[in-house]
């Protein structure tokens, strides 16, 4: 199983994403699944992915090539607009189907390829999307500033709690972190390490990245914290009565 | 969509479930998913349902008329043990499986119908069941005393981090209000009333019902106080050093 997750603040992105990916119980590995295109001054583009690995990994590797080929509609380093890329990676996607898809539904598997999109090029603000598998995707909007692929449900009630787009990007990412730590503690197949971008609107670069383990002791510190907290809120709140 | 949950204590059941059926998105009505039969002094027992409206009132039908039939093995009133009455819901299912299966296939439509099952016979204590469509079950252990059906994973949390099988009736029910609480707040489909079932063990009685609605000071205050009170937590924590 995957977790990721995409926020757009009006301080930039930040962009999370697990390790863990399984071929089966008795197969389980650990692969990135985010991918930075940087080209300093021009573009950051940061994609996280979900689904079958295979496909994934294809549509990622077909972006590269198209970025150092002729045809400019394909090449991200054209792109004047994120939306232009977003519709490059769509296409990746659906060059990947026309490949796979047959072979796949032969062997009883399903086109299951998802990424969050969030990135910034010159002139524009950053922006954030979600292309699902046929490649059509959507954008982040001020209503629903953050996306989540793969195992998306332990981890939202954190953020359709806490989560305001106005808040500084390190305060999101403890959000992310804490989102995630719900999720993996509810389904063992996420897992660790966590790839954690935070992107400062305008810096077009990578300032911000780290990758947090076992070894980490943020991660343990927030665990705790944030497990301690809720046992102390939880302990506070007066237990109903039965009988109405 | 529903959200149905129970908990097993050492002090008894919880038992909850939500009101809301929805046939698309502009056909939302309010069904009770909740049944209780009750047999003062010789058993007490508790039916949640999710899935298909239609097949879990029909299996709550049959076991109903079983209950005053000729047939021991199919009789309620006649099971010594919650197992046997663990069998006879499933038989239920797999009774209306055979009226109703192939047409409903043939309408596109799946045969989709779960009981999460509580209670308590003389001579027993009381023991929680989780009934799948296909007729068999599970039943709950030290090691996972709670079962959830339907919407499922938005409140799994909260359970993962306190419940104790040794915790009071009344602080396992606070704890089933906040898992119902987060469920509702990230699907809006699940719906108030609540029924909530307090049981205590022995007392083979509805000793402690309460149904929940909007109107509800407890629950009001419950999500006013677990809101703020998470809240608190997240702005206690330090954020995390960008840079590793």
């Amino acid at each position: 199983m995957t977790y990721c997750v995409g926020v757009l603040l009006d301080d930039g992105l930040v962009m999370a994403s697990d390790s863990r990916t399984s071929a089966g119980v008795d197969n389980i590995a650990t692969f990135r699944k985010m991918t930075i295109l940087e080209k300093p001054d021009r573009h950051l583009i940061c994609l996280l992915s979900a689904g079958n690995l295979s496909l994934t990994q294809s549509a990622v590797s077909l972006i590269g090539e198209w970025a150092t080929g002729k045809k400019a509609e394909l090449n991200i380093n054209k792109a004047k607009t994120m939306f232009r890329v977003a519709r490059i990676v769509g296409q990746a996607l659906r060059e990947v189907y026309q490949d796979d898809a047959e072979s796949l539904k032969a062997h009883g598997g399903e086109f299951n390829a998802n990424f969050i999109l969030g990135g910034q090029i010159k002139g524009e603000r950053a922006r954030l999307f979600h292309v699902y598998s046929a490649g059509n995707f959507i954008e982040a909007t001020a209503e629903t500033p953050f996306f989540q692929i793969g195992e998306t449900k332990y981890g939202k009630p954190v953020f359709d709690r806490l989560l305001k787009q106005s808040m500084p990007l390190a305060e999101a990412a403890k959000l992310v972190l804490i989102s995630f730590d719900s999720t993996m503690r509810s389904n063992l197949s996420v897992g660790l390490p966590i790839d954690l971008l935070c992107y400062e609107g305008g810096s077009l670069a990578v300032e911000h990245y780290r990758q947090l383990d076992e070894a980490d002791g943020y991660l343990a510190g927030i665990r705790r914290q944030w497990g301690e907290g809720l046992k102390r809120v939880f302990t506070g709140i007066a237990p109903p009565d039965l009988d109405g």
